[in-house]
Formats: C-alpha cells, structure tokens, sequence
C-alpha cells in the first residue's frame, strides 16, 4: 500500500496572519466545514493565546468538526500551550503545535536567547504539552536557516519528549527543492529517533518554488505532511498552496506514488470561499482555481483542444470542482429549491431561522436580477452570516447621482446600534460621495488602503461583489459586500469593515 | 567568470495568447519599450504570420527595440518563416523561433504527420530560415512529452542545419523539476552535437511549478536560457513568471553560480504595466509583484522585521523598484514637472504632440482629484495612448442616478466615427444601466464574461481603474478605462473593449 500523504492546512492560522486577511468567528467556521469537506486531514484552526476572538474561533471550531483533527498554534511556554488545549478541550481529534526560532539570526534578534535556552525550553514545553494531549508538533521556526548540528539536537530532543509531528519551516522562503528535500533528508538519517516522528514541510512562496520544494521535501526528505493554504493564502508571497500540492500529487501520482485523503471535487468551492471571505483575489491566472486554468484561446491550442482534449489538459476541470452548467435560480424558484441547492452548494445553515432568513433575502435578490447563479447565492450567504453577527453598523438605503461636469453627491441612511441615521457629501466619484456621506457620522479616522469590486457571475448585470480594506492604528481589516448596485455594495462593504474594525479592537499583538 | 542566464520574455506572444490578454500594436511597443529597460535578453514580439496586427506589432518592435534580440514565433514552413523574417528586416538583431510539435499525441492527433514527416518538416525548416537570419531557435512542442530516442534524432538533425538554441517546452504543464532537470540533461549527453547550441528551458504553471521546473533544468539540465512572461502571463495557469526566476537566480547566487543581465529596478513598473494593459489582476499574495509581497502583519512578526529586517526579508523592496516614497503632483504642477516624472516612471511618448495630450488629460485629472500619484499617470497615458489609436467609438458625457426601491438609470452620450450620439437605459445597477445605454445604440451582441475595478491608489478618492472583458463569435477582448467616477470609468472599459473587438476582426486563427 502507499504511504498517505498528510495535509495539514493553516489558511486559518498563517493565512489569516496576511494583512488584511483577518476573519470573524463565524467566517472561520464556515471554512473550516468547507475543509472538512475537502476531507485535509489536520486542520489548524488559529493560535487560541493570541487573542479572545481567536481563542473563541478554535473552540468553536473544535467543537464543530468530527472527520478533521483540529491544531492550534503555541509559543513554546507553558501560557500559549495551556490556552491551547483549554481552545481543543472538546475537539473529537486534538493537536497542540508549538513553535520557538532554531536561527542563529532569530534566536539572537528576535528572541534574545542562547541556544541552550532554546533548546531547554523546547524540550521542557513539549514535555508540558504531552501531559495535555497526545498529539504534538513542533516546529523550529526558521528552520531551513538554522545551524544543522543545532537542529539535530533539539528534534531528537522533542522526539524524545513525545513530539509525535516534526515540521521544518522554511519560514522566509529561500529554499530551492533539491537543497530544501536534502536538509530533511539529512536530519532524517542524522537523528537517531527520526523514525519516531512524522515529517512535516512549510514553505513560504517569496520565490515563487513553495509547491516545488514542499514536493521535495515530500520526495527525497521523506516528509509525510505538507503544511498548505487555500489560493496559496499567507504572509508577504504566501504559503504553499494546498490545491497545487494536492493536484501534482494526484495527476503524477506515477512519480510521487503517494495516496490523499483529499475530495478534490470541493477546491474551487473552498477557494471561491477564501476569496470572498477575505477579499483576497485570486489572479486569472493562478494554477488549479484561476479563472483561465482551464481555458484556452489561440487559434492552436482551440484546435489542438477540439482534436483531442489529453494534447492540452493534465486535469479535468469537473475533478476540482468546475463546473460548466450552472443551475440558476429565479423568482419563482421555491424554499425547498433554494435549501436543496444550498446543500448542494455544500452550505449548511446553523438553523432555520438563518436558512429563512437567507431565503428572503434570496426573493429580493430575485426581485432584482433575473437569473441567479451558484455564485450569487454564496454571496447572499457571506452577506447573510456578517449581518447575522451583532453589527454596530448596517445599511438601510442609498440615493447617488453623478453627471459629466458636476461633482457626485449621494445621500445615504444607516443605522448605528439600531438607530438611524442619514449622511450627505460629495466626492470624487458616486462611491467616494457615498463612502464620505457615511464618514460624515462614523469619522472613524480609517485610511482606506483597497478597493476593488468584481462581478459575482462575470457581467455587469449579475451582483458587484466589493472589498473594502481600512487601516486604523496598526488593524487592517476587509469589508466584503455585494449588490447589483456597486454603489450599494459599495457602501456595504464600508459598514461591514467599520463593524471589524470595532470587534478586532480587543486582539493583542501575537507576541507581547 | 560564471555563466550568463539568457532571459527570454514572452509576454509579447504566449503571454498574449492567453484568453482576454490580447494588446493594440501601440500596447505591445510600449512594453517592448519597458522590456528593453529591464534589460531582457531577448523578446519574443508575436507570430508575425498569425495577422497582419501580429506582423505590424513585430515590425514595429524590431524598428523602435536596439538593446534586446527581437524574436518572432513561425511555424515550420516557409510561409511562416518568411514572414517572421520579413516582419524582423529592420532588427538590430534578430531570430526566428521556429515550432513543430514531436509528441505522439500532438503528432496523431493535431499534425496528423508521421514522425518521419515531422523530422524532414523540421530539418528543411531550420534549413530555409537559416539563409534569412542567423539566429534560430528550435523548440519541439509538447517536448517534455515526446519519445527521447525520437527527439534526439530531431534535435541532432536541426542543430547540423544550424539551430543556435534548442528550447524544450513543458507545453502541458506536467513537468516536476528532477525529472524534467534530468530529461534535459540526457537530451544533452546524448546528441552529440548539443554541445553547438545554447539549451533552453520553456515551463508552464499548471501544477504550480514552472519556476521550480525551468530553474531544475538550469541547475541540473545544463540550460542557459528561460523563457517566460512578466507576472506569469500565459494560456491556462501561465508561463514561468520572470519576476520570480530572475530574483530566485539572484537571492540564491550561491547555489546557481550564474549572472543575469536584468535591471531589476524596473521588475514592478513592467509588471503594473502589464496588468494594466492587459486587465489580468495580480494577485497580494503573488511573488516579488504582488501587494503583499513585501508586507508583514502578524505581532510576531512585525516585532521581527523591527528588530533586525533581514529576520523575515530575503529581498529588497527596492531591488525590484517598490518605491514606498510615491511622488505626488497636483494641479500646480507645470508640463516640466510633468514630463519629468513621466521620464522617472520609464513613460516615453513618440512626440511632443503625445505629451501635450497627456498633459492636457494631467491637467483635467488634477482638476478633480487633489492628489496624483504615479499609478494615476500611468493610467492616464495607458487611456492616452488608446485614444490616439483610430477609435471608432469615444465616450462624451454620462449621467446616472440609482436610489433604494427604483430602478437604476443612465443616460449617456458618445461618438460612433466622430458623430455623437445618446442612449437611455435602466438596468440592475448604475453599471449595468450605463452599459445597457451604450447598447442601446451599438448592439454589439458580444457577451461580457468578466468585470472588474480597482482603485489607483487603493482608495476611492483615488481613479477606478475597471476592466471589461468581452467575448464575440469566439474572439475574447479586455477593454480598460479609469476615472474618479468608476460608473463613468466602466462605460469607458465597455466603449474601448468595443473598439478592440472591432480591430481584432481581421485577426486570423493561428493555424489555417
């Protein structure tokens, strides 16, 4: 039988770490059910010390999912690791991760500790977490970059301790894959109780070789575990993208001979999700889950396509979730049409409460707009869940104008805490006079830092899906809002990040 | 002294293959232009005999391009060979870059030629073209995929002819790097006159790994040439992307041992100048271009990067030309101030008739909006350079209003040939209505398929930049067009993706 190969996503831990990713309670969980779909096998869900709200996402994680084994990340000390098996108490598979710097540079600058320190509080915090959960990772933060024979004494140390998960980060991103799959080797061969551990690789993408070297960290190192996000989500160039390394298994499956848990069906429904959640777009043409993956256009390919489909196709699109019917919806589609289709979306509403809910606001929508496509309902549905959250902020009408000659004006009426209010102003464009005419009330002091608007199914009839990005003392959160009216959405999706940045006002800095 | 990497752009022409990436003659010059400030070895500007745009875009690069080889793509025959050469007459130095595919597959089922007819086809090919130009490029398409004994016997056999550079695509995208590193290193030690050409390597992005798989049959392989796009432009998932290459051969000098002629200084202004032309986003969280590139979030960190950078950063900002001092000009600035920055940004215009245009435009810009920034002038002369191009369609004037509970209207006016004329039109949002205003008139039939906007400057004081993708009768376009007031910005995106569908008419497909 071939070796399974692990995969361990961190969109919600590393990915989020990326500005502007951060996500509510409610969105985290609603990705987490899309990743237990998916079938990853270890799902990290956050890092429970490093604030209340992400204390509460791993919990309410943890108690939410069954197939997936649920991590949470910990500094190596006792605090950070409490916190985090307090977080999994409930899980159904629990994995507490903790990482400290192995770097000369990391352990001297950042952490201002000796080698003998690191390696004493390594093995001491591992020994700590043992007596709390069976299943333990860890990880050398900076890892590629750390002096081998330093390494080597700290893994067998916290292999002996119990470490059951051995990662290797390449936390900067400089790894080539022959010298990156050759540095686990070696550690491999060099520790005597390697073979007690599970190896793990995590690869940053600043040059671009993430997929690549986490694969030869699978290959020639031996690794069983690939640490991965969704569109590649994360820090600066991102992680290792999770639908990369899951289709170069699985379409060479005749070189890496590995087996995957993973339901490839559900990835472009899983990276749609991210998008929308976190309003990070995903490039045309971006590998596996960009829109032109699967397209062709020159006169050759078209015709080379048409003769055959093997002579420019390494994948089917139907095996990671393209698909080319979409069902619509219209007015007078009912409630049961709209749950079914729901379920087949593999959207599951808490209660029926949300699902009636979901299902007015779905009749408005068709009020307005023809046909509405798979897209529009998950639109509804992100929109739905933010305003299910207790808002601060929420939108009740809008009236703009705009003409060749004359400066924009727009009128707008929102409601704070319950109460409503109206705001006027003119701006550069409709938007801007709408965003204005809201700051004239909230004067939050935000600097917008993005804006950026798409088309939920394409064309300008269907719904503007909008992401609004605010700094305001060091935060930066994403407002996402949608509308057939960009303006509308506009001025939702302003709402909706003056809401997050209200409720991140309570997390503190990961590191204190 | 180490080895030279030859860098090898093909934005110009697989780049543009990719569906929606199509650019005017005046487009494709302008990035040849930034192309040559990057210092790329050679560009690869069309397939002259694919359409006489394709041709005339080639001759116009050869004619304004001095620094950089000039490369036109021809398929083996004489028809297309000709052609190249005759689009490449005026070079300061030229090569033709001819294909033939040596697949099995490709061979059957889209040649419908034996191998037998492929390997004479190939040999009377480099044969014929050698006589015109001294530099030939071979490439085998679907190369990686071809009987090695076979493409040994073509490789030899269009060397002995005179091939100066060999070039093995990894059409598909299926390659892993060892292997595909070790294909080109048995293709090298088996034809015994390899060692008369410069090899080079050809990667697509379908499995994420077309960085790690040029780079492996560089380092194992012996190649010393890339072939690839800026940000990763290509058909499905891309081409290798130049940006990641160059800086991975650059930060990872100890490992690779190899020089490169690039100014990476330019790498930033190439790649928005791309993305703008051709509306295909980048994604934060690509590699050296994107957003985030550069950022960091996290507490962790943040308190990193403070206490020493090189802890999280392998890369300079700047090294790679992120400027995090924008310059900014207002509506004082006079035509010098202007002009200068225009020559900072890299920006230069034919005559002095251009500039006056621009300036005029600059002038009506700073009107409206207080502060410009860099990425406004670089709209402003991409809309410039638009509108100097023969339109048959030009935007007037625009008035719409939207208000909750009524259906959003737009009435506009603009010229069809230079006569003005006016549309009315209601529809699901302000957009949407402007749109439909336009079509009103011109009922074009063509189906838009993507709509997109983004500000300039991030916010929405800033210009929207929106584009527009159409498709008609199986041609795809992307119409730009940016303006403070993105309502106004999209009828503008709609009315230029009009006149490229119109232009692009006489196009033909690439194979008859």
């Amino acid at each position: 039988m071939a070796d399974k190969l692990i995969i361990f996503d961190t969109t919600l831990r590393d990915g989020e770490q990326s500005p502007g990713a951060s996500m509510t309670k409610d969105e985290k969980l609603r990705i987490a059910r899309q990743l237990e779909r998916l079938k990853v096998d270890v799902i990290e869900a956050g890092f429970a010390v490093s604030s209340n709200g992400d204390f509460e996402a791993v919990q309410a994680i943890a108690n939410a999912i069954r197939e997936s084994t649920i991590c949470s990340l910990a500094r190596a000390n006792d605090r950070d690791i409490s916190r985090a098996a307090q977080a999994l108490a409930d899980a159904a598979s629990a994995r507490i991760h903790i990482f400290i710097a192995t770097s000369a540079l990391h352990m001297e600058k950042k952490l201002r500790m000796t080698p003998e320190q690191v390696l004493e509080q390594s093995r001491q915090s591992v020994r700590f977490a043992r007596n709390l959960v069976g299943d333990i990772e860890f990880s050398p933060e900076d890892g590629y970059r750390s002096d081998p024979d330093f390494l080597c004494r700290v893994l067998e140390a916290v292999i002996a301790e119990g470490a059951t998960t051995i990662n290797v980060p390449d936390t900067v991103g400089y790894a080539v894959p022959e010298l990156y799959g050759n540095f686990i080797k070696t550690l491999r061969e060099r520790i005597p109780n390697s073979d007690q551990a599970i190896w793990s690789v995590h690869c940053h993408n600043d040059l671009g070789m993430a997929v690549a070297n986490s694969l030869a960290g699978v290959q020639i190192g031996g690794a069983r575990q690939v640490e991965c996000t969704i569109n590649g989500l994360g820090e600066r160039a991102g992680n290792c993208s999770l639908e990369e390394v899951v289709m170069a298994v699985k379409t060479r499956r005749d070189y890496f001979g590995l087996d995957l848990g993973i339901d490839t069906r559900h990835i472009v429904a899983a990276s749609r999700m991210v998008s929308q959640t976190t309003g990070f777009v995903v490039q045309p043409n971006k590998a596996v889950v960009g829109a032109n993956a699967f397209a062709h256009a020159s006169g050759i390919h078209q015709d080379g396509v048409l003769k055959a489909r093997d002579t420019y196709e390494i994948m089917r699109a139907e095996d990671v979730g393209w698909s080319t019917n979409k069902i619509v919806l219209g007015k007078l589609s009912g409630r049961n049409a709209f749950k079914q289709r729901l379920q087949e979306l593999g959207v599951s509403l808490d209660s029926e409460t949300e699902v009636n809910a979901a299902f007015t606001r779905f009749k408005e929508l068709a009020d307005r707009k023809s046909e509405i496509f798979d897209e529009d309902i998950l639109a509804l549905i992100s929109d739905e869940s933010v305003s299910c959250e207790k808002e601060q902020y929420g939108f009740v009408s809008l009236f703009q104008q705009s003409e060749t000659g004359e400066q924009p004006r727009a009128r707008i009426v929102f409601t704070v805490h319950g109460r409503e209010v109206r705001g006027e102003a003119r701006g550069n464009g409709p938007v801007d006079a709408s965003l204005k005419a809201i700051e004239a009330h909230v004067r939050s002091g935000a600097e917008m830092v993005l804006y950026s608007v798409s088309a939920i199914s394409g064309s300008t009839e269907s719904q503007g899906e909008v992401t609004v990005r605010l700094q305001n003392s060091g935060r930066v959160v994403n407002g996402v809002g949608s509308d057939p009216d960009i303006v509308v959405a506009s001025a939702k999706a302003y709402l909706s990040a003056l809401n997050k940045l209200q409720s991140k006002v309570d997390r503190v800095a990961a590191q204190g």
